[in-house]
């Protein structure tokens, strides 16, 4: 039994103050700002941006590309992509076919919900389960999959 | 580099008898009845209560104010939810915006399903991929996105 | 607080040459070919055959029964299944009730797919959140719950 082993780390990661990482968590080469929170069993890659005071719960997963705003709470279980494997190959590590996601500020990804590359304005619920495969530019409420806006605030 | 790190760990648990628990997992103030599995990977947290002779599987998630009964099986990645984020914002943790789930006896909760908080009767299937967003009140299998009965058992 | 303690392992696996795997990781009795990739948080259980060339992402489940051709991408969070508790009971471990599940070559499993006990030909790329509930015997690209074709690839 023979094989190259690697173990989760958090390494080379810029933090604010006032952060909290519950371990194991594989989190690196990423920024993450003031006042948050990062639950176990989550993997944070290089590149990301989030913002202050927020919440990442166990199990989530946030790919490289992706910037996240201040207030935002990311669910257990909640689950980034950068790419959508359009010809049905794999990218191979070619980052130009990668895309990138921003979310805005106070915005919540609800639990085992999965998040295409896309833009989410500003105080958005996405709920549970759902799948988001395009831009949200009107606060609100949205659930299902694909996802649609169920109410405003 | 400096942040405020935490350590999973299973702590402050009440066992019953003949428990296994496979770590990394984060299991703290709860009660596990007898004769129960939990597999890697999994969050349980305080004052959740889970009956005799259960099989919480790999990357599943239960939260607080959650019950489970006897003979039931939370399947790999299901997790449990106790705040709707109704008003868009988060809870700040206060708990009486939270709401509870009760699931009854040998109740499946099928893999990477999402539980809102609801009532579960007893002898209940929910599919693979569920999001569960209402009170089950009749034994039988149901799936979908949301939920709806397929069939009796 | 008495319980028994078990610990995730790389143990009694079959590797082909330049394999990585990110521990923690519960991964045994399987055979993985050569130039494979494991994300951390994986579970990959016995008897479960994977080829060449693929890359199962964090937060993979793949149970007993699995077998996954070369060049397959298994991403985060998506997770596979062998039995179906069609009569709402558990099996109690009677493998004679379980299903196997065989994945082509150059097969994608999106992130938080869930994939029940089927065929998936090669070339296929199933959608992130998707739900595999029955055979896919055409390449293209599939997405939701329950899967349907979206395009040709």
């Amino acid at each position: 039994m023979n094989y190259i082993k690697k173990e989760v780390a958090v390494r080379n990661v810029s933090f604010g103050k006032n952060v909290t990482v519950v371990e194991p968590a594989n989190i690196y080469g990423c920024t993450i700002g003031d006042d948050c929170f990062i639950g176990p069993f989550v993997e944070i890659q290089k590149d990301v941006t989030i913002g202050n005071n927020c919440r990442i719960q166990s199990h989530a997963f946030i790919c490289e590309l992706v910037t996240i705003g201040n207030d935002c709470f990311i669910s257990h279980g909640a689950m980034f992509i950068n790419y959508l494997f359009k010809n049905g190959k794999l990218s191979g590590g070619d980052k130009t076919m990668w895309n990138n996601t921003v979310i805005g500020n106070n915005v919540i990804i609800g639990t085992n919900a999965t998040i295409l590359p896309v833009k989410i304005t500003d105080n958005v619920v996405i709920g549970a389960g759902s799948v988001v495969t395009k831009d949200i530019n009107e606060p609100g409420i949205y659930a299902g999959n694909p996802i649609k806006k169920i109410r405003n605030i």
